[in-house]
């Protein structure tokens, strides 16, 4: 499968692209607002799998041409530039191709982070809104430490959770993140379950602040 | 230690109670509106410790005796019951005693469940708005299912978030919480971040409803 990474040059874009690359035998395309950023962490990714004894063929692009060569699109951007990324390519996408959206909102104060949440409701609605007809969004990857994401070195042993309406769209998602070794893909529901997902990443971040030797946590439910 | 359960008759008075009895010294003294059924489920309790070859002594009284002769005391009642309970057990409570909430508001709709955020920001600011002057409020077992804590046989393996102002009664509640087997407590801040905290259980209800196989979850941070 074909899957671009749009803002894939930020960490959990980094995160991801690295896992599929280095796990699976999924095309992985970097996207990026400015193209020639792309193609360069496109390599910079592909140098890190080859390293370490992986052949495999990262490409980068402007954001609209990265969607148009893809069947998943991720939106690895942060949740202000949902809308306006899924408006830059909408015409890039085809019926039957299956937006994700892995970003949440938050604000913090001295105490620490808390869950920021949209007027629409949560993040991943956002996405729905801006989405063009037929083409399904699906929540997946919020509760992912970007940092431990990209050590290819770290084990994972975590859950994500599924957000979405279209249950064929979603599978196919939960497909995708089982491919990465160690994650398990768990449904959360209908997209109006939401928020009580993204609401999930400033508590692991509380988590971390406040316990001694705990970092870059990951969830699991047992 | 003695730890008064508040609504002990309930399902989650019931599953920390069976575990603090089984697990540990700690005297537990049931509380309830009716004294009389108070009584009669310290009884029945104590009948399953003693039916698993562990002497125990549980005793039952009205809520604000219960409350007098503790030293934490839990309210494991609904979130609405949370002001008015502390309210009639305020003249029992001494400085230093203190008060322990494992409540959360949540609402359902036809996809799921949502957490119901209060007015107060939080279940748990609730209950420190109502607690008496020198009595600290500390959020915990929010995330437990009351079946599996109930099932003596079941292994919990699995953590509980602290949520609290006061470090001093925050640790000594993290001490009781771990005298329960399996049972692991993490720091998640102060009461500012208790939302985040008590928004986990209608996700782990969601993630029930939504994987074949999974049921009584809890939540593990890795």
């Amino acid at each position: 499968m074909r899957i671009a990474l749009l803002g894939g040059t930020g960490d959990i874009g980094e995160g991801l692209a690295l896992r599929w690359a280095f796990h699976s035998d999924h095309e992985v395309v970097i996207g990026s607002r400015d193209p020639e950023r792309a193609r360069a962490k496109a390599n910079d990714y592909q140098e890190e799998i080859e390293s370490r004894g992986v052949d495999t063929k990262l490409t980068g692009f402007e954001n609209a041409m990265a969607a148009d060569r893809a069947d998943v699109v991720v939106l690895a951007v942060p949740a202000y530039h949902i809308a306006d990324t899924v408006e830059a390519v909408a015409e890039s996408l085809d019926e039957g191709d299956i937006l994700v959206t892995p970003a949440t909102g938050m604000k913090r104060d001295e105490g620490g982070f808390h869950y920021h949440k949209p007027g629409a409701g949560s993040v991943t609605k956002i996405a729905v809104e801006a989405a063009p007809d037929g083409v399904p969004v699906v929540g997946a990857f919020h509760n992912l430490a970007a940092g431990r994401l990209t050590d290819l070195d770290a084990e994972l042993g975590i859950d994500t959770l599924l957000i979405g309406d279209d249950e064929s769209a979603k599978s196919t998602v939960g497909s995708l993140a089982e491919d990465i070794d160690g994650l398990r893909a768990l449904d959360a529901g209908g997209i109006d379950n939401a928020a009580e997902v993204e609401s999930v990443t400033p508590l692991l971040i509380n988590v971390a602040m406040n316990n001694d030797g705990l970092h870059d946590l990951g969830v699991r439910f047992d």
